[in-house]
């Protein structure tokens, strides 16, 4: 069965050194934070996914969910863990102490995600997406809605779900048929059916708050005529009254590649009554609340996918003895060394090392822009931060995902043979993390977003601010000799993203150019904020070094990789610039 | 269930019109090939893949192997399927007549292999290891193996196993165990347990012939004390006596990630009987020659894959309505066009189209030049053809593997949430295509091969005589402008692949410098070799475009992914070449 071990050190390091979270102290909720408050989080956060949703990991891949009339039924153990995870108040983290959450820094909430999500990708959906649902409530529903659901959900008591898709209306959402018909009473009734509707019903809890996307009679056509619902699996009546079976039904489950622990379904409504979030024809708007949250959610799984397939090829490579480098070609043909000391297999831990490392720094900058965009005390700072936390929600989501399918993979390739079985395990990995390139918008679809939304369309705005955030780390310059070839590599890299954003801005620019160019912009963009963070990284190690810290190993290891990621990833930021800028016209004849 | 057609046009375009094999007509088995018998020949396998093969293929999958007490049963169907093909003479198509051979073109079998494992991949593994076991019997047997096991092997009666790997020695085959005893009467008995061993039980035929490496008492450490065995399952006594079955035993099969029809399991012998083939420890002669054939089988599974991959992907976007393109942007907001019209799906599109169809065209100038190693009068074009097939072998083995799964990747991209389900079937393209990467050598030790046997060992003189012959198609010129990009781009990367070459074989360079090298090495040949097949294809487009062929659109379309390759594929060389005279110095801490 594979390891995992929760990574504190590392964590530590980002919150501590590189981020220094002791300096945002004017956020409220950061405002008691140490590197000793912190350092117990982790503790705890770490005892609890290695101990409760690590073991049920494997064994929910081989057992999955099962159907039957309705009900679905997890692998067994995952209704007891998850109690375990709601007892001991790991469920809403972050969320608003007025609704029963634990009003934590969203930071610490991630770092508690990114850890339950390399234990048990399947597992932590059934918390993930209650965050999802009780943020966009929060931000757009009733007092009501509020005072009912957001409790329930904060203590885990019910679970969340968002139902989008339907057959016919996957990226397109301007698709979606479901109807919504007005009641007397001011609820609504629901009618349509929705496919690849994740953890909708199970047997963690009894109740589940189903965000459902309807249309209502008279509706404009497209997203722009779309509203959301709240449609519970139970109807709670007031008082002791028994909870009503509302009318939403699970009528199968998919057969998928990974992620076999986690029901993914078809749904039925049939006149099941459901709730306004928010304005009539204005769904859309709880609707990206949800969204957004939930892409940053997958980046994480794509980073917490790398973060254990890296530590078992590490662990793999150390024990394995195969072969002798050409270092060791006077040894007898009979002695074997670890593979880990062969030059290719050591390129191959190391490109994993270089994106979990950095993307794990990223991350985490990420939701501490969004912690700043929430509380911080100036207005100003926090539209500059939501305006980048905007501009990098789907570089993370796609490069992250992308970069953890590719860690996965290597995770494999450095297990041989072995990693192709199923009791090893590491296959697991590349079947469970596949799926986070295609759900919540696919990697396509975020590149457009990216483009076109956080780049086009403010012509520039929020994209400038990054660059010029980038420039002024790289003028800071380094505190030695060490990261000068990452040094020089960014300034050209930078360059190069600045001459593709104006290209891309460019007055008469075509949109298909835009759309033809947007994966390969997206990669350039999360490129360059990896470099980014290695530099920070190599220079909070150069710091810790020079003031003569303990831990020299682990920092030199820091400094090394980011002279890694210079040499041998970053000179693809040329390669990408060119193709991003090429236009859409040798892609005429398919 | 995915579909599959067999790109019989493509075929015919490749050996009549890149190849032109009427050209090649000294060549014996090459005399009475026209476009026509060429032509009947893909019609008849296309048949039989797409009739009997492919309709297996997702069941298969679902299916599996089963085991019990030692007995292997394979999926419904199989058994059948592979007596049709026996039947109807699709086996053994390019062995020697003399030996029940139907004496075909190396080339041609390959068409065929191709066709079958993009139908079902692990069907074919039954019919395309009894060619490797029959080739090393075939070249290094005594008269009396080649009597009693090549007839049966080329009529199908009989099945060939690889016994090569063991629990502790997968890459490293000089830490093999299992041993062998010579016995009075000239035969061995063989002592031991291997792993990861393909189709060597089964119910498709009687017998099995079991090739097995083994050491004998004496023998010298490593790789150069090994001997090869052929270890029958059944033992046939002479004339009608009943056969007798050998102490060779599957004792448990692997759960694998994909690849399920084909059973892969654990093998004991307890003193099996064997027989020698070649020379007492100098079993790695036979076993090179089966490992060599082998490994251009996996790059054909790599292609054929890519192939039935591409077909699904190009059915698909063709008929999913999601969204508009920007071309589009003034339609009805809920009007949805092909996802073939979007530009970012283009992309994926035509990237699956720039490997497939030079891959193909590659797979097949290698299979002609071990034709032409064979077959041709002259000495020294036969040492010429051998020496570029050698030198080719692991790089086809591993780009095209690498490429395949990268296709059948993009192929479930290219599906979205859809292509995540079981029922649809594509990813199951991704899982099976997975192993080619890992098996026969992994990747990595193709490329250590590369550098180390093919390039450093003779000090460059394969990959000149390869550089030269690239070179002299640049000289030739193209027949038009419209292929002048891809020319320029051909300059640059056979200069850079020149250059890292002369690093490479640098009088003194270290040999960790190799190793550190040798993936970007093998993947900068691989990626030369493609755009000298995109060029020679656009080349022959050109030609028959000129002359006012009646197909221009097909023509048409190749000239557009030449372009496509130099625009966004072939720039990735002068990078491939930098990291590969990196050195290892980066690589030191992990």
């Amino acid at each position: 069965m594979p390891s995992y071990s929760a990574p504190q050190r590392e964590f530590r390091f980002v919150l501590d050194e590189v981020l220094r979270l002791e300096t945002h102290a004017t956020l409220p909720a950061y405002a008691e934070l140490s590197p000793e408050t912190i350092r117990t989080f982790l503790e705890g956060s770490a005892a609890i996914c290695e101990g409760e949703a690590l073991p049920l990991n494997q064994r929910g891949d081989i057992e999955g969910c099962k159907w039957k009339d309705g009900e679905v039924t997890t692998p067994n153990g995952f209704a007891n863990a998850y109690r375990e995870f709601a007892r001991n108040g790991w469920i809403g983290l972050q969320f608003d102490t007025q609704y029963g959450g634990k009003g934590l820094p969203g930071i610490l909430a991630e770092c508690f995600y990114e850890m339950l999500c390399s234990a048990n990708m399947a597992f932590s959906g059934f918390i993930d997406l209650s965050e999802a649902v009780f943020t966009a409530i929060y931000s757009h529903g009733s007092q009501e809605l509020k005072d009912t659901y957001l409790p329930k959900l904060a203590e885990g008591e019910w679970t969340g779900a968002m139902h989008l898709t339907e057959a016919h209306a996957g990226s397109d959402l301007g698709l979606i048929r479901t109807r919504a018909e007005r009641q007397a009473d001011g609820s609504y009734r629901i009618f349509g059916e929705k496919i690849f509707i994740t953890n909708a019903e199970h047997d963690l809890t009894d109740n589940i708050v189903n965000l459902v996307v309807a249309r209502l009679p008279g509706a404009p056509l497209g997203s722009r005529g779309l509203s959301l619902f709240v449609v519970p699996k139970l109807l709670v009546a007031g008082g002791d009254a028994p909870a009503r079976r509302n009318a939403v039904r699970c009528i199968s489950l998919e057969q998928k590649m990974g992620l076999k622990a986690a029901p993914t379904g078809t749904y039925s409504y049939d006149g099941a009554t459901g709730y306004l979030v928010g304005d009539e024809h204005d769904g859309l708007k709880p609707m990206f609340v949800m969204v957004n949250d939930a892409r940053l959610g997958v980046a994480i799984q794509g980073l917490a996918i790398a973060e254990v397939a890296m530590q078992n090829a590490l662990a793999y490579t150390g024990e394995r003895l195969q072969g002798r480098p050409p270092s060791h070609s006077k040894a007898a043909p009979d002695v074997a060394v670890p593979i880990i000391e062969h030059p290719d297999v050591r390129k191959m831990l190391k490109e994993m090392q270089a994106f979990t490392e950095a993307g794990r720094g990223l991350a985490l900058w990420a939701a501490l822009q969004i912690d700043i965009s929430k509380q911080h005390p100036d207005n100003e700072e926090r539209r500059r931060a939501a305006s980048l936390a905007a501009l990098m929600t789907p570089v993370l989501k796609s490069y992250f995902t992308d970069k953890g399918f590719k860690v996965a993979d290597l995770c494999i390739q450095c297990h041989g043979g072995h990693g192709y079985v199923r009791d090893m395990g590491v296959e697991q990995f590349l079947r469970d993390v596949r799926v986070t390139r295609l759900y919540e918008g696919t990697n396509g679809i975020q590149a457009l977003d990216l483009i076109r939304r956080k780049v086009v369309a403010d012509r520039g705005a929020a994209i400038n601010q990054f660059i010029e955030m980038v420039r002024n780390g790289l003028d800071k310059g380094t505190r030695n000799g060490e990261t000068d070839v990452l040094e020089q590599g960014m300034q050209a890299a930078i360059k190069e993203l600045d001459t593709v954003t104006q290209w891309m801005v460019a007055e008469g620019r075509n949109p298909e150019d835009h759309a033809a160019g947007a994966g390969d912009y997206l990669d350039l963009l999360g490129l360059v904020a990896m470099g980014w963070m290695w530099l920070s990284m190599a220079n909070a190690a150069c710091t810790a070094m020079a003031e003569d810290h303990d831990d020299h190993d682990f920092y030199q290891r820091k400094v090394s990789t980011a002279g890694f990621f210079a040499d041998r990833l970053l000179p693809e930021a040329s390669l990408l610039a060119k193709r991003a800028m090429l236009g859409s016209g040798d892609l005429a004849c398919v």
